[in-house]
């Protein structure tokens, strides 16, 4: 466990890090979030982030909760203070504490917390020989481009993938095609060689790490279509991937009962991650 | 403001009452809640609350944070403390404190907290003119039977509503049929005397107060019919009001820009009115 938490404007011990039982992140999912990776002490990704952030915001009639300059400040100071190399920032802003009322409260400041952790970013396991996901409704409400805590779906179904011994769980809309995984991307490669992930729009978060490997994708002259997949072109594929923040590219060898392609990490997956980890290296970090 | 609250076992000041940062709650909306009203001191409908409680709680595979038993006990308890006659006891359970990960954590106790709020049951301005109501989309989840706190869209439709000038946002499905209020279930009555709601389905949450109303009204020998009903239906209805545990049965005189019926007060939603007063001082309490 970190020692320090951040707390609207305090840094306090993790274990007392706390918010008011009327904070409307905790009666109202009325929040958002960010998580950021952090690689040898700098942040990677960190404009795409707090872009996306800032849009979150935006479309939650939300202020920021200080500057954006004073934000980037107190994420490299709980850096500094719990000593993380390798690992994230998890950083939440919430409408704030009001009387309960579902309408937004008046002259009220949000809240804003903020914490670290440790993490293996090379999780040589997963990344030998793969990892497996499931298939599942995707039973989320319609404004999954904003990052809110309204999370309890993607419990639910990451908790269904955990049962069925699966790393993670695509979620299906109501036309059988691929949205996301519960917290992260969703990608495959067709049997002719080309990449292919889901189309941004309001029925998928655009995942920071997602537009990175689109970028690098296409400097790389990888064939690259953006558009919906069905779950039968999922089970076909050569090979499959996904992708987040803290799991950059994570190869796929079973979807459902089907084994992708030879059941092994694909050769494309592997040379993705391997140009993000440098891209995260070098002009990613900050 | 009301002097205590309850969080995990401790009568606290409420202006103190915190859970952790990482509470579930907080950071998944990983958590079920319930408002019952009190009218003279004593709980309405109480049964049919801690019945949709736990229904809520097993759907989500979560325990209860004590027995049936101690949760009625310290309701009444919070009551006495903070000397409600009438008002509202709000309980909210979420599935505990645990390091940050989608899944469900293992060995983590439930977090119960419980607040109280004085309110006044008898609005005479809403009773005697009614409320307006707008339309919306409903951009929900496809669990709304599941009383959770996942509670942005609800958020973001009362703040459309209180931005129109309106009491309440009615929601409505992809086939233009309203399914509920955005914390009320959605009635009205058609040209022919018949009182319609909607049915019980993933669709809705199925109101407490609804129950009863439901009850009374067949007792009553009132035509009735459950089942969806058009926004051009509504517009074009005789009379229109909302239930929930705090505003029994409210009536509408305005949705969207149409005038319902004469404008006034229906004389059904009062004579149900009625009927739930007299129910909640008798059978309905304890």
């Amino acid at each position: 466990m970190p020692r320090y938490a951040y707390v609207n404007g305090r840094y306090v011990a993790h274990g007392e890090a706390a918010v008011h039982i009327e904070d409307r992140g905790f009666q109202f999912a009325d929040g958002v979030y960010e998580v950021v990776t952090v690689h040898a002490g700098k942040l990677v990704d960190e404009e795409g982030h707090l872009r996306r952030l800032d849009r979150s915001l935006r479309e939650l009639q939300m202020p920021w909760p200080m500057s954006e300059r004073a934000l980037r400040l107190v994420m490299r100071q709980l850096i500094a203070k719990n000593g993380i190399g390798d690992g994230i920032v998890y950083l939440q802003i919430t409408r704030g504490q009001a009387p309960r009322d579902f309408k937004y409260p008046k002259g009220v400041s949000p809240t804003l917390v903020m914490t670290t952790r440790f993490m293996n970013l090379d999780p040589v396991e997963q990344l030998n020989h793969g990892v497996k996901v499931i298939t599942i409704p995707d039973i989320r409400w319609k404004r999954r481009d904003i990052k809110s805590v309204a999370l309890l779906p993607q419990a639910m179904g990451k908790q269904k993938a955990a049962e069925a011994g699966a790393f993670e769980a695509w979620q299906v809309d109501d036309e059988g095609f691929i949205t996301e995984g519960c917290s992260s991307n969703a990608w495959i490669v067709t049997d002719e060689g080309v990449l292919v992930t889901r189309h941004a729009s309001n029925d998928i978060l655009n995942g920071i790490t997602r537009q990175s490997l689109i970028r690098l994708a296409e400097s790389a002259g990888i064939p690259f279509e953006e558009r919906a997949f069905s779950v039968a072109e999922a089970h076909a594929a050569r090979e499959a991937f996904l992708s987040s923040a803290t799991t950059y590219v994570t190869p796929i060898t079973q979807i459902d009962e089907h084994k992708v392609g030879e059941g092994v990490p694909g050769a494309l997956a592997g040379k993705l991650r391997e140009a993000y980890l440098s891209y995260a290296r070098s002009e990613g970090a900050s």
